[in-house]
């Protein structure tokens, strides 16, 4: 077995479209060993790590809910692994962990700072950094936020991806009309098969058109993934009284000149809301999610798709491709095979 | 006396910034008399009318909270008047009366789409377009549903307008520490001697930098007025959990591309709201706010400031100057002098 851990660095800040090849550095370095941890912490091999459009703020330096990732600093991202060495009392090796791992093979981390999973029947250790991690408790927490009620007209962009798809199924388990907003043909097909009412392909040229027809009593809740052109459309279809669910804005996040929704003025004219939130806050929460999720997984009322990079090495590349609208459904990067037997 | 209505007529839609001449025509009709009143209906004289940023909207065909004036209509606007003749039980010869009287001298209008007025002791009848009117409640009401809390960093902008400088007393009062923005050192003097705690003139090349140096603690609520570059600085430096008031966006209304707020995305990274609201929805609970209000003005604690245009046909040029940054304190336009015996 390798004695070396890959890692992926952060090296220079990008302005703009980031250069993956500019902006990350592949090292490799010695595999910790026991002596290299102090009390309280783990050495976690990792399996999957999490790609998300997120990661290109974290690398801004622009006032935000989390600190920026510094330069020379292992890439920050969500990952699940197993402990391979632990000097903590509460985790053994072998235990299944999630948490802030980065962008490495093998990561030292203290024990307080990840979350023991135990997968349920039918979940894969994988859906931890899915639909029971980041991307679902978004999809969960910001949704609920918005108070569906049934005959709600909600809208989602970004709807193919790993937040939006679930959005738009909870959604639907919540009794709303769902219309859903995505960049390819073969993207609105596979949200209809979900149970979407209505798919529209935003790079088709009559998408505003289209919109408006789908939503005849306008749009109650628009959970915005993506801003740009979209919000602005969605901002002209808001109804009274609407809530617009700031989640993202993956349109924005390479620009270097972010383009405001000029139409942001609806919300006077409508007395509408429009509202951000950050899925850390909810972290006491995630077990009633869980919990949730789990049981409409089971029952085939929740579907998801996975899209797996193999290897770390391909980590920068497969980030730039989330933001070229490459992925369907979940974006993840297979780090360590999980059958592999673990124990260094 | 004259036997001739002076009325002001929308006659052509602009696009951006309107030409007063273009878009009104002034003609000169036979006063009303009571064969031309309905049952239900009254006949008010005119004594002064408000001019207020929001009339630019009611010219547009963008689906708004109103329908837009119909060209060849009477311009739409807020009046106080008195009844000289009535065909309403309800209402009689004398009265004092408010309501969307419009742009001329004469007002035949239902009796129940008005509100009597008996000012109370210290106020005059053009409160009642002004803190006890539109611009009053406004501010009442939209800061209110802030919910400022003693301590909170509250901004507003268009300070030293009739709307601003209401808030900024009242968020005074709330114990709030208040920041005014305004267009002049003059206003900004103003603002000071009503109480606000720090006044920034946007024109000065260092705004941003002062704003953010008399918001250490970042802003809890900011009342909007303005839109533009003003709402993106105050994005800069909301406060987690912030509560954006959008009331208005004066500087974008005669824009032929307004622009949106490029920094929108710091509430996502704030968990803060952007919320807009219109007043007409709180009509049922003005009195409760022109009991707090004239209780406040009796002790002192709010003043208001006064630019009254003299004659209806200076109107047109009147609502241009209120763009351009004209104007401190509560535009109106004398209409008809209330001291010359009323009775046609």
């Amino acid at each position: 077995m390798s004695k070396e851990n890959t890692q992926i660095l952060f090296s220079k800040r990008p302005i703009g479209i980031f250069d993956p090849k500019e902006t990350f550095t592949i090292v490799k370095t010695p595999i910790p060993t026991l002596g290299d941890l102090k009390d309280g912490q783990i050495l976690v091999k990792i399996y999957y790590l999490s790609l998300d459009p997120a990661m290109r703020g974290w690398m801004n330096t622009t006032r935000s809910y989390i600190k920026p990732v510094e330069i020379n600093e292992v890439m920050r991202g969500q990952a699940v692994g197993e402990i391979v060495l632990s000097k903590n009392p509460k985790l053994k090796v072998g235990d299944k962990v999630q948490g802030l791992l980065g962008w490495q093979e093998y990561a030292i981390i203290d024990g307080q700072d990840v979350r023991k999973i135990t997968p349920l029947p039918g979940a894969s250790i994988r859906d931890y950094v899915g639909i029971f991690g980041g991307t679902g408790m978004t999809a969960y927490f910001g949704l609920l936020d918005g108070k569906p009620k049934p005959g709600d007209t909600v809208v989602v962009s970004g709807a193919a991806g790993a937040t939006g798809s679930i959005v738009g199924q909870i959604a639907k388990i919540k009794g709303a009309r769902v219309i859903g907003i995505a960049g390819s043909e073969d993207k609105c097909k596979w949200l209809l098969n979900l149970g979407f009412d209505v798919a529209l392909n935003y790079r088709d040229p009559k998408f505003a058109e289209k919109l408006a027809k789908a939503t005849p009593n306008y749009i109650d809740i628009y959970f915005d993934n993506v801003g740009g052109d979209i919000l602005d459309h969605c901002l002209k279809r808001i109804a009274k009284n609407g809530r617009i669910v700031l989640c993202g804005a993956i349109s924005q996040y390479n620009e270097k000149q972010p383009k405001g929704p000029a139409f942001y003025t609806a919300l006077i004219t409508q007395r509408a809301k429009m509202e951000g939130f950050i899925i850390f806050d909810y972290a006491q929460k995630f077990p009633i999610a869980i919990k949730d999720m789990s049981k409409w997984l089971q029952e085939g009322k929740i579907k998801r798709r996975e899209f797996i990079i193999d290897g770390l090495e391909n980590a920068p590349n497969g980030l730039l491709k989330l933001f070229n609208g490459f992925n369907t459904g979940k974006m993840l990067v297979k780090v360590n095979d999980e059958n592999v037997k673990s124990k260094l």
